[in-house]
């Protein structure tokens, strides 16, 4: 009996551990599916505020895997649950891409026509961003609006080393406007465990996490008592992993070996 | 007699003083022909690191005004300056725009052909910014620039209100960095001082600066013993300038008045 086998639920995060700029990693359709063939709730999970869980869900049913789109929790779609839950009624101004703004409308929320009528900024990832789009979210929030960031991850790799993440973003509105970020949604916060835990129906300990990153993945796991497993196919070598002062259960070389383990 | 004939020597603050948004205050002509023609030396100064005193110099003649381009000292040209003085053989990165390249190459600085290649990032306000150029920004320093801005307000009194300056940009690149900036060229920093004290040729007490800016103008006069006169025609009200712990010599409506007071 394998490792996985006593397990009710695995949770994948996404970049960095089953795909690298949306290329699939070696194995990960086939771990996936091995999973979800023998009855386990497969969830992913992502700190990703750039898209939505029905372009997720869409970008894995082209790679051959299917994953409800239910079973996919970004961040994007995170914020989007927050502000529904708690201020269903206030306008919102958004520093992102298309999939946030998405998100948000699919919740039901109102995006506001102009910065100065939001009551709420959502900061998230923005590779597009120019000057007009940080002077507008200035705009919001010096005019009273809260700040939410789906995550604060200063960097991300992308194809040519390391880029300026949501972090820098961040970083722009709070020191331009003196105000701070009220709540930041994304792993390894309560909001992102809930949600996954809500969505697996399961105990954390026969709940696993299988992630790339110490800070987000296996510390969020450690914090809650899940199950934690390390691949090496992205933010972390063996030699970090290492030094750290969490240590995840397993530490393997990629996704492809998980059901093997 | 009136005030100002007892100086040497007037430094104009520019921007909320001298003009706003490049267009000149009511006056300011004819109060600096007026001092001019009195045989006072006038300088300007300003924080904007967007343009070059070539460009300044240029804007003015068009306006009526003869001003030496070396009597304009703005953060562009500190910025140039500095690095020409202490670090003359190290390549530079901009974050900025293209009066900034025009001065670090007028002092005979290298630009780098990659970011990273430089060892330093200069940032000074740049309103055409996109993702790019933060991202190069940051890749400068990622790889081992360090950061010189040509100053560090966050904000300026744009044609639709306040917009995000260059603490903004600055912010970006420390967030996702985790690097702090090393130097601030700007007022009320020693560098502004040193050089236009040096192009005024004059004794403090001999000298004024007249600004609109409690914090860089009225705040740099108080701090090296010059006189100082605030015009409410910028960033400071007469409230504001009330319950100030710094106290201008002088307020006055406009710069319009300053050859009366």
């Amino acid at each position: 009996m394998t490792y996985y086998q006593e397990l009710d639920a695995i949770l994948f995060d996404l970049d960095g551990t089953v795909w690298k700029d949306f290329t699939l990693i070696d194995g990960a359709a086939e771990t996936i599916r091995t999973l979800q063939e023998a009855g386990k709730r497969v969830i992913g999970l992502s700190n990703r505020g750039t898209h939505s869980r029905t372009q997720i869900a869409a970008y894995f049913q082209e790679q051959g895997i299917h994953w409800e789109k239910e079973d996919i929790i970004m961040s994007s779609y995170l914020a989007a649950d927050y502000l529904q839950t708690h201020y269903p009624r206030l306008p919102v101004w958004v520093l992102g891409e298309a999939g946030l703004r998405e998100e948000l409308q699919e919740a039901g929320l109102t995006l506001a026509a102009k910065p100065e009528d939001a009551d709420w900024l959502v900061i998230s990832l923005h590779t597009g961003v120019t000057y007009h789009d940080l002077n507008q979210a200035f705009r919001a929030v010096i005019h009273g609006a809260r700040i939410l960031a789906t995550n604060q991850d200063p960097v991300f790799p992308g194809k040519d080393g390391l880029q300026l993440d949501v972090g820098g973003l961040i970083g722009a509105i709070e020191a331009s406007t003196g105000k701070k970020t009220d709540i930041i949604v994304g792993k390894p916060s309560h909001f992102m465990y809930q949600k996954v835990m809500q969505q697996a129906g399961s105990e954390p300990e026969k709940t696993m996490i299988v992630g790339d990153s110490m800070t987000s993945d296996i510390a969020m796991g450690a914090m809650f008592g899940l199950r934690t497993a390390l691949v090496l196919t992205g933010n972390t070598t063996k030699e970090q992993a290492a030094i750290s002062s969490i240590k995840p259960d397993l530490i393997l070389p990629s996704i492809k070996e998980l059901p093997f383990a």
